[in-house]
């Protein structure tokens, strides 16, 4: 359906009132999309490794250079246009592990567990390759929130495995409940065998954070049943819940110590294109594999060997590991830059997209913690249902076409994601500059007032 | 091997003589590696696309400026940073299609039929897995030259297809001989079933180039078996043999007419990472399809669409589409830079690397006529055989080892291409600055003497 609300978007298809000058889209999880700003010290960096004679003039801060200047050394031939080894280039791999060690208030992290790929998509699609086998009869389950990041769905079904779904608790705040985790089991019997359980943390669309509580609850039920943790752990650094705070399932797991520290099986993705930097352009993320079989990494390797990834997402990798800290000359500047967005932008944004959404009676948003994306619930009437239904669409889809030809706003239906039967949500990324955000709540505000009334 | 050779070199494995400063590595198809310098007009417009502030002075000539501000535009937001969709940015791909129609005397081309990638390897695995049916009985069978490029292998391994092998013909400069593809044929009988026929042209490891005439029968002998051609055309801009041209499969169907040019079922590659730029670190590459049934070509847009491509390497893309022109103020500058290294460097090195190693009379090196390696046939004495089996090595990589022990020298054994049985080849990239080349040549001609008397 993106394709269709894309294509009328481009094509003004008609009936569109056009009372607005342009089309906003907030449909992707893609802040430079929406207007913010790449962080100067990643950019200077990756402009410094590709064309090293900036480096000769004083254009650019010391740091910045040395940092190129380090980074290029890691490169065969000391350039970027060089491949390198399939899993990723080894010191970028070491800094990565370093970060991961800090995260996790020093449990240990091994470079050698860790993959550099094009995307963390990308990872997580091989991963699944091993774990799903695409001609097992009964066929591989995957257990997946509702509402799930829609790729990782494609990616599911692409591959021949079950979706096997288990609600998130909406009126909870998405609260992700160990009966519901069960019931989801209970009801793959006889239909597929469940070999993983995907989690997304936080979360994407729905705006939660998980406890660090829920983690250890979700770690303990996957090892009495055997299944394999893949945890989507991308936007680690977009946590901004005044309560709320980023656990990773790997802490988690060593928290909670042998014997399960040392066997459950996990698999923990992250990327550039998300955290701070939201460089989606560059394609790089990775993955880190926790208690797995020797074999098994074996044929990860293998899986992992027919391409190398690209050389700038891993220096932006570095950067993202390893930003500018006090002292450094361009800390400062990071640190504005930074500090724009998150969290005293990006905040506002939140408030703002709580206050305005929750005004409305037939809207609800559950508080906004974490991730890129508000996905409130929109209380449809039976009429605008009854038109959608004719016209051969979902209800939400119904309703973020209508609010793209008349607001000019491009939103995602819920309809995308997965949602429980009979209700409506709506996706958009709150990673916007602020006067974005305020743009795209009037607008929307409008256009519900006007929908609402035109369905009564 | 390849990680022995080089974790040799690495650690420095005792015995190691060391009367080499440093190693040179010419074991990878990649020119930067060996010192060759990037073309500063693909760095400069890419450096001005990430960090756009770099525009605001002088220091750049004015069309870098206007391709980088032009190729900003097709970003969405703007930035680099921004996804696109899966099959490239549209007027990329259009950019690209132009210049294939240039290219092919204005046979068509439709930009829907391309599809860019994180690599062409990435492609073509993509193109595989559609071919190949991992669980069929018998299984899919891919015709393969021999020699080969590696990685292809790999990816046939690993989707569980059955490579056919199909010899190139060495003493006649790695002709592709009609017979032998039918002998290949008939050997699949009772093996597998053969799907595909996968050519490399302009050649790695073997340098050849192919005729039009070649070509052409390599078309109607897969219009006749009902084979889809594969044609891995990477290296279509390095042709420097004095009576090669390169041809494109597309150009050459085109012009047999109907009804082959509408029926014949191709998939033609190519990337960043070869051509005069060899910006192998940016992972990008495309692949046109030709008269395939659009079923098929919706399951391939489906297996594009979980991922995205580097937008970086996209732009990369574009500038090699679309050089410099006369009359450009970049152009002096980027004909001065192409010039050292096609056709007079490299050009040098190909006539230093032919007559070299042809005045050994155990060592024999069919004229170079393309691609970016050379592949000589090196007549290893009895005795060293022997040495390399009690060491339970190939005979060829036994050499290698010996080279990169003795003379700091990396080459890889013509043992990971395939080769008839009994012959012995070393590869080694010949896109390296001229003085890099003289002094492998030097190393390689003093090792070997040696090595011969030795093994005498
Ligand atoms: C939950 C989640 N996982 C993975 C990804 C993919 O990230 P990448 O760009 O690294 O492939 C996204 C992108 O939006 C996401 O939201
Ligand atoms: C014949 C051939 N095809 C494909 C490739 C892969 O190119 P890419 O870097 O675009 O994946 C290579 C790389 O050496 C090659 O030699």
């Amino acid at each position: 359906m993106f394709a269709t609300v894309e294509e009328r978007a481009v094509r003004g298809v008609t009936g569109v009132r056009k009372s607005y000058r342009e089309v906003i889209d907030v449909s992707w999880g893609d802040p430079h999309r929406a207007g913010v700003k790449p962080l100067s010290f990643v950019r200077q960096v990756l402009a410094a490794c590709l064309y090293p004679e900036l480096m000769d003039g004083d254009k650019l801060m010391v740091d910045v250079k040395q940092r190129a200047q380090r980074l290029l050394g890691t490169c065969a031939g000391g350039s970027v246009g060089s491949y390198c080894a399939t899993a990723g280039i080894p010191q970028i791999l070491q800094s990565i592990s370093q970060y991961i060690m800090r995260r996790d208030g020093g449990v240990p992290c091994h470079p050698e567990n860790i993959y550099i790929s094009p995307g963390s998509q990308w990872a997580l699609t091989n991963i699944l390759k091993v774990l799903v086998n695409s001609e097992a009869s009964p066929r591989t389950g995957v257990l997946i929130p509702v509402p799930c990041h829609s790729t990782t769905i494609i990616s599911l079904t692409t591959l021949g495995a079950v979706a096997v779904p288990y609600y998130l608790r909406e009126e909870r705040g998405w609260a992700l409940e160990m009966e519901e985790l069960q019931r989801a089991l209970d009801s793959a019997k006889g239909v597929c065998n469940p070999v993983a359980l995907y989690m997304i943390n936080p979360g994407n669309p729905a705006g939660y954070v998980q406890s660090r509580k829920s983690i250890q609850e979700v770690i303990r039920f996957a090892a009495e049943k055997k299944l394999f943790l893949l945890a989507d752990e991308v936007y680690q650094d977009c946590v901004y819940g005044k309560e709320s705070e980023f656990v990773s399932y790997k802490r988690a797991l060593a928290e909670i110590g042998a014997p399960l520290s040392d066997s459950v099986e996990l698999a923990s993705f992250h990327t550039a294109s998300k955290g701070l930097m939201g460089e989606c352009g560059l394609r790089t993320g990775y993955v880190e594999l926790v208690n797995l079989d020797p074999a098994v990494m074996k044929h990860i390797n293998n899986l992992f060997s027919t391409n190398s990834c690209p050389i700038l997402g891993q220096i932006a990798l570095d950067v993202m590991v390893n930003p500018p800290q006090p002292g450094d000359p361009s800390y400062p500047l990071y640190l504005k830059v930074r500090h724009f967005y998150l969290p005293a932008s990006l905040a506002q944004n939140v408030r703002r997209v709580e206050e305005v959404i929750n005004s409305f009676p037939d809207f609800s948003c559950q508080p906004l913690e974490g991730g890129a994306f508000a996905f409130p619930r929109v209380f449809l009437p039976p009429k605008a249902i009854e038109r959608a239904k004719e016209a051969g669409l979902q209800p939400d889809t119904f309703y973020c076409l209508r609010l793209l030809e008349e607001a000019g706003v491009l939103f995602s239906p819920g309809t995308e994601y997965g949602q429980k039967e009979g209700t409506y949500h709506i996706r958009f990324c709150i990673m916007t500059p602020t006067d974005t955000m305020e743009e795209i709540l009037r607008r929307l505000s409008a256009f519900h007032e006007q929908f609402m009334k035109e369905f009564s």
